[in-house]
């Protein structure tokens, strides 16, 4: 039988990846990273107010042509690859990223009268302007009958949907005005590739919908009009003009027209599958099934999991979601986070790193080989995680990094290996909040950058969350995850499961807990807690009076051996 | 009349300092620093714990007879000075650092026996080895009815003499036991400057004896033995072996020998003051007098001022000390400090100053420059000084630095900023102290490197003080003090506020508190103190759940102008 290809687009924070893979095996023939030209490193900034980020859509369209051309150049070395073996293309995004267009789809930014106006761009998932406003769905939603809330933690985030809408409409009533919809970028790319972009009739995938627009079949559809009056009465015009016909990603979100076949060098009418977020993809790539926790882990993380949708399953407080469908059909998806993982390290070398490191040396590099040479618990620190405020389980963008235990002596490793085991903590922290409410978590695979490339970090994963850390077979799981889409909607494979058995897998190392760091780390882990609580939980009374002398004290015993 | 001239030598952590003085108005002639030869830049350390810190009493010897040497060799240009015009000779030095003597006062660590034995050499004031026996001395002394520690603070400090002789007893028996009797560093000058060496005939100064061995006129001197032996027996040969008749600076310790005069160029006989701490005679030096506070700030400060004996004075819970004479005859000597400031910017710079500083240029001064552009509360971030402890008003080695209000923006200068600010905040907490009990601080005057360099750091102060910062005029106000000693011990001035009029003054420029910053650092300051008691007073029961808000709203306000 004549091999078969898909063809995955992954939609990042800085650049877009397109992958093409063997149906057979998964693996990857050709691959090209196209990096968003506009702002910094493709985002756009507000030198007045840090929480600002946002994209413009031409890279997302360029990007895509590009890559893609690119990609299928190089493939097309391969003997058994010809462009009329691509069964399907998958796309997955970043999220939520929101986007206003007019009555054809088109991205309003894109109109020259909005081309400098920021909030005519797309709103990337990291912009936090849009607080207050969380602040008030979140207020008024959880005194609604239908609590809104109860699939997405009980706390709506400025990160999403409907918070950055009100804030638009709010601070750019003009943009606003002239939108005819606002789309997600998971929902947006499908769409122009497709030529279905409408916001009334462009096909939504239900990752996004379920997990940052409050859409629940259980309330049939997207919060009803008298809620989001409630909000502002102009939000219900956005509500209409949203095709509530939602799909998982097995589906077909329409073929490849003309305008992307020809730059791409593919052939019209490729199926192209609805579109979804980018750790949930990721989360497939990486084989997740139930039992099995997929941390994606970037920048920040993703931390996705499934259960089977017809077996009984609580509302989650803190969780960013649960929707069913929303990772791969038939199961309920479980979606978790930390706002900042890679971000922190990132931060402390671009701005801590001391000159001390040798020059010619990579920093992160550098700081892990001196920070593998310590013991847990012997830098006497401890640090919280919330440089860029906390997603699960505290859902509070306003929160803040912190670091304790630092003395005289304390060196810039001591203090990356402190952040590195504050993310740990946090990761525990979810896998915790997961079995509390009945879903286990019997092994991780992570996957992203930092997984692939810093052995100490996983083994502090292990020792930190008692189990057994994995690493997914391929470095870029959340286009494979695509393309597994792509190929399942292509008809490549009757089922995601079929696909991820032949497609997925994890490398031979892995890392294990160690039962020594362990138990020290059970203890650090304790006190994390306790300023977790203290600065993060309104009202905990939680007393941090011993947190010093209890830090000194597992460090001298650990110095003493 | 002929000019008259007086010697003042300052031993500091690192090196020995010797000024020559002009009486009429304090000028400096000449000066020269001898930097100790020992171990890291003066002390000895012990890799496996960071707590240690010795010196080797060589240094103090030579250091003496090299540094005056070549101060007396630069003054014989200045055609009014002769060695005979030199009228006395004042000591000042670190404290409390103890170094066990034989029986003829002979350093211990100069017997070829102790040599390499670290317990042997002088115990350097910062260091913390004696934590525990501190923590015993408070607890056994706070059940005595004398109350040994209401005059200083309520709290016995590891850094003081009991507890690093008992440490001693019990880590190195042999050194206890070898040693006839214990001298702090700044008796032992004077006493082999003047031959007079021997532990119980030594002169003492009620400096060091009534800040850091809890010797009081109330309780007739010494701890009696019936405490002492409840901390153990054999310290009792301790209190035998030392001479209480202790004095005032003021008074004559006894008179240069020519085992020093010859190699200084000096001749026999001069009158030697009795020595105390650095920081009492930088006090005098600053021209403290009732209502001044005068803040010497090096590595760590002392924070000195006086009230009349002669006035009602309540016991201050925190202070190190309080103790009639000890810094000029006639008032109560109040001293309270801050365990480490320039070390903490010290120990940024060494650790994360980061590599973009362009080469070449000085990272304090860099860091300064771009803190100084930030606006009070612009960067959102809040820091406890305590990466050496707290000395007041909790006198607890056993606390460690945090920092607050970290997010993926914040740069070295901000956090170097709030390194400034923590200290500030750490000052103010002591002027408060001392105004709760009625003890006025109308101004104050700062001395040390930060204060004389750094004007970013002083303005700050004022801010967050409310109160203006003077500079004192001289830039080596504890060796000027000890001068002030050696020229009133010698006849040449009838009181030491006779000598202060005449030979201190403060600089031109005044750093007054500005309106808005003002405000913004007292509400910074509620903050810090919320974080001061919870993490700083066992079951303080303060809540900390609203510090990481606070910060965000006072940031965002700030911005916003």
């Amino acid at each position: 039988m004549a091999a078969k290809f898909s063809i995955g687009l992954d939609y990042g924070t800085n650049s877009v990846r397109a992958i093409i893979v063997d149906l057979a095996d998964g693996q990857e023939i050709a691959s090209d990273v196209y990096e968003y030209p506009s702002g910094d490193h493709g985002i756009l900034l507000d030198p007045k107010d840090p929480n600002l980020a946002r994209q413009n859509p031409a890279d997302y369209i360029q990007g895509c042509k590009t890559s893609v051309a690119n990609a299928v150049k190089q493939a097309s070395r391969n003997r058994d690859f010809s462009p009329d073996r691509v069964v399907g293309i998958g796309v997955d995004t970043t999220g939520s990223t929101p986007l206003p267009v007019d009555a054809k789809g088109r991205a309003l930014a894109l109109h020259s009268k909005f081309k400098k106006n920021l909030a005519a761009h797309a709103w990337l998932w990291k912009d936090h302007t849009s607080a207050e406003e969380a602040a008030e769905i979140t207020a008024k939603a959880s005194r609604t009958k239908e609590n809104y809330l109860a699939k997405c933690g009980g706390t709506y985030s400025s990160e999403w949907f409907w918070s950055k809408i009100l804030h638009c409409r709010r601070i750019a009533p003009d943009v606003f005005e002239a939108a005819a919809g606002w789309v997600e970028l998971a929902d947006f790319v499908p769409g122009f590739l497709t030529g279905n972009t409408a916001p009334e009739t462009i096909r939504r995938g239900i990752c996004a919908a379920g997990h940052k627009a409050m859409f629940h079949t259980d309330w049939g559809g997207l919060p009803k009009k008298s809620f989001l009056k409630r909000l502002d009465p102009e939000l219900v015009k956005v509500a209409e003009n949203y095709n509530s016909d939602t799909a998982t990603s097995d589906q077909v979100a329409g073929h490849l027209i003309k305008e992307f076949a020809e730059p791409m060098g593919l052939p019209v009418g490729i199926p192209v599958a609805v579109g979804a977020f980018d750790a949930h993809h990721g989360a497939i790539g990486s084989g997740v099934k139930p039992g099995t926790l997929v941390k994606i882990i970037g920048t920040s993380t993703c931390d996705v999991t499934v259960w089977p949708a017809d077996q009984p399953l609580a509302d989650i407080p803190g969780l960013c979601g649960i929707v069913p469908g929303s990772v791969t059909p038939g199961m309920y998806g479980l979606e978790a986070g930390q706002s900042a993982v890679g971000d922190i390290f990132n931060w402390f070398v671009r701005n801590l790193a001391p000159s001390t490191i040798p020059s010619g040396r990579d920093p992160h590099v550098w700081l892990t080989e001196q920070a593998d040479q310590l013991q847990p618990g012997e830098s006497g620190l401890l640090a919280l995680d919330w440089n860029n405020g906390n997603r699960t389980v505290l859902v509070d963008p306003y929160l803040t990094g912190l670091l304790v235990g630092q003395t005289l002596h304390t060196t810039a490793a001591e203090i990356y290996r402190a952040l590195i085991e504050a993310t740990a903590f946090g990761a525990l922290t979810i896998i915790n909040r997961f079995e509390e409410y009945g879903v286990q978590v019997k092994q991780v695979v992570n996957c992203g950058g930092i997984a692939e490339k810093n052995p100490m970090a996983m083994q502090i994963y292990a020792d930190v969350c008692g189990r057994p850390m994995k690493v997914s077979r391929s470095a870029q799981t959340c286009a494979l995850g695509a393309a597994i889409f792509g190929a399942v909607a292509g008809g490549g494979y009757s089922s995601v499961a079929a696909a991820q058995r032949k497609m997925t897998g994890t490398k031979d190392t892995v890392y294990r807990p160690r039962k020594k760091a362990k138990a020290v780390y059970a203890e650090l882990y304790k006190l994390y807690h306790q300023l977790h609580d203290a600065f993060g939980v309104k009202g905990s009374g939680v007393a941090v009076d011993q947190v010093m002398k209890d830090l000194i004290a597992i460090r001298n015993r650990v110095r003493k051996g």
